[in-house]
């Protein structure tokens, strides 16, 4: 598995000069980004970006890795190929096999098969293979300025859907939530979600791992490693094909048997996943777990600007099961009014009204973060506001560091976007809506409670 | 109430040259958006903003309306001369009222006392106010680097609260959703929801209500308006305050008492009203309904060009009790078939592989949208991948238009967001996650459900 994120050179095997190929962006991808050796292969030769193109793979000086981008049918031969001259890890884009059925299939099994006995590991068919941050492995397709890529950071991904992977890779590279690996193995021929978690569990630079599967098909395995991963890191799940109307998706599109719902989120839970409840709350977790510790409890405090979000947060927290409006001692609540102006109303939320500036955040964090009775701390800020306009790069120092996890709670244009953005730098998970700060709490404080279980 | 949105010269009483001052925000806020007369009142005199600040109102020339930012105490004798000076409409920023009790109680009676009395109308205290985009009024104290105006269009949008309002109009104007009207009426001492109901009814600029509400004084005179407005318009409704936790920060966000959430949000559905799962669905609601007609029933087909999203999506569909996958007709599938390549598998979703371009889309939606069986056109876009990312500017001719209402789901980094700002501008919503579209296909479908209802 290793070859596949730090490799001794990468092989281009179907390389294009043709801007609007798969077979040129993939190049274009790697040439931004790796450092290693790179090789494009095509019949035709010559240069394409400035790189030299060996007519064949024997041409070219041996490489750990090869991107794969042949017609289906070519597959099984280059794979052949490339493991005779000492190649490792294939990652094959293309599409074409097991998910057509017919003839698609048969060139899929005798991928596998040549695969075990060159000695060649696979990702893929039918995926956008893979991204390490760290040595710049970039097999995407998706040409950089259409996609952005993530910052180095701590959250890895696998998942079945490339379309999904995307999606998720770009919001938390959007975010400013930081990556570590990620992996999308489509048909999943030979590496499966298996392999990737076993890989990842012993993996340092992953904090936490996001998985988005479709079908399971060694499910008794799956939780076993799955178990034994969740007690080192989190595992946010998100699981497709869930309803019936899921699982007929499901199967069109990757060919995957989706078990019963229910059945399988619980014995998911079961095993220490963090199952999300939709795509946001996927997100959100992977952003908040990366940069937070775990609350020990649901007990929340919020402390805000402008107080009408807060109200819908509280209707969600009276919905959550785990979820609870903290109570403020008695001394702290004395202890905040003393230090803001009258009409600030200590309560939950703390109301520091529109007039607030990060200063009277920071008074009342101090006093709360030492509160016995709270768990969590939701600092909602209506950024848009002059009080912390005016003076937000306050809020970089102020808000981190806190001796209780603390997720801010802010949404707007342009501009909050940019104070998110940095708050996520300093440490600070941003999420924009009500219920879902709430749904990430919950999450948070199911995680924990399974791992206290776990240890007695 | 006219004069709040086209009042023939607006005084600031209270403006302020202290950049930091919300008196002098506001004068800002007029300044960049206002066309007709805008008079700074101000003992100290001098000029603003290049505008000539009169020492009292009597000094000035008469203005229909005003924006008060004086302290509490100050405003109810301020509201009087305003009134004897030929004043029609005030809106007073300040806090320090009702919400505070005690004394800040009595200034608020005092003041609506003497708005009776000289026959001023008032909106707020302790709000942000009005935005008309059309005139240009906009008494908001949030600078326009920290807060982005939204451009012209068919949404209004009526809150208590003013942080609400702020995060429902810079998330819409950062989507290319227009807004027409604004107005945030915080203690509504004068002016309140059913006013400002009555009065959008009969406002040919506005297309569809946005409304976030937390507490209701006169139900049942609410509700009537409602079924009256919501006969001719669509009233989209976020309700918080609803469960125990919620009503508890309600009342001491507004003082508003907020009566049991199912009776009242079943008592709102009755009268028409659309009513909002979460703020996302709020807004996801607002954008549709202000480009797209009312689904017929639920029957939705997705159409895609990276299925991982759809599997999501048609899971939310199987939760829902509204929307349904929709089975196309045997002859569109066929057709549908003929057209394209043979890897494009034609079920729901229509798969068109990541080799898609617009062209297959448009293949696909001529035939789709003559189909009897379909209500609603899902068009999901990983417009990251090189076939949709290279020719993006012909989906804008592609999408529109169709026989059925059909919105985008799409989500990534600065790119899509690029694509789905044109998308929007050209009248397609674009919905960022699969709970989010369903979500609003099925609150749609719901009000056509209800309207049907009202002409028997």
């Amino acid at each position: 598995m290793r070859h596949f994120f730090d490799p001794d050179g990468i092989m281009v095997i179907g390389a294009s000069s043709n801007p609007e190929k798969i077979g040129y962006v993939v190049l274009e991808s790697l040439k931004n980004s790796y450092r290693g050796r790179i090789c494009p292969i095509n019949p035709k030769g010559g240069e394409i970006l400035g790189l030299k193109v060996y007519e064949s793979m024997e041409d070219a000086p041996q490489c750990d890795m090869a991107v794969i981008v042949l017609p289906a049918s070519k597959v099984p031969d280059a794979v052949e190929r490339f493991g005779r001259h000492g190649g490792k890890a294939a990652v094959v884009i293309s599409g074409g096999f097991k998910e057509l059925g017919g003839k698609g299939a048969e060139y899929e099994d005798e991928m596998v098969r040549k695969a075990r006995e060159y000695g060649v590991r696979i990702i893929g068919p039918n995926c956008i293979g893979v991204l390490d941050t760290t040595t710049g492995v970039d097999t995407f397709f998706q040409p950089r300025y259409a996609m952005l890529r993530p910052e180095k950071g701590s959250v890895s991904i696998v998942t079945q859907s490339g379309a999904v992977g995307i999606i998720a890779l770009e919001s938390l590279a959007k975010s400013g939530v930081g990556i570590d690996k990620f992996i999308s193995y489509g048909n999943k021929a030979d590496v499966n979600e298996i392999d990737a978690l076993r890989y990842l569990m012993d993996d340092d630079a992953t904090k936490v791992i996001g998985m988005y599967i479709e079908g399971l098909d060694r499910g008794r395995e799956f939780l076993d490693v799955l178990r034994d991963v969740s007690k080192k890191k989190p595992v946010v799940v998100i699981k497709a094909g869930m309803t019936a109307h899921g699982a007929r998706a499901a199967k069109s599109h990757t060919g995957s048997l989706a078990s019963d719902g229910r059945v399988f989120i619980g014995a998911l839970r079961q095993h220490g996943a963090i199952v999300a409840d939709d795509l946001e709350n996927f997100l959100d977790l992977l952003n908040f777990l990366s940069l937070q510790g775990l609350p020990e409890g649901g007990r929340t405090i919020m402390v805000t600007n402008g107080a009408g979000p807060c109200v819908l947060t509280a209707d969600w927290i009276g919905r959550s099961p785990v979820v609870r409006l903290g109570h403020l001692s008695y001394e702290t609540r004395k202890r905040i009014e003393e230090k803001l102006p009258d009409f600030v109303n200590v309560d939950n939320p703390v109301d520091l009204t529109g007039s607030a500036t990060p200063e009277w955040y920071d008074k009342a964090l101090d006093e709360i973060e030492k509160d016995d009775t709270i768990d969590v701390i939701i600092a909602a800020l209506t950024l848009q506001d002059e009080g912390l306009s005016g003076s937000w790069e306050e809020l970089l120092n102020i808000l981190p560091g806190r001796k209780k996890p603390l997720l801010a709670l802010a949404s707007g244009g342009p501009f909050t976007e940019k104070v998110s953005l940095e708050l996520q730098r300093a440490g600070i998970p941003v999420i924009p809506f009500p219920r879902r700060v709430v749904a990430t709490i919950e999450k948070a404080v199911e995680y924990r409670r399974w791992l206290e279980k776990q240890s007695i």
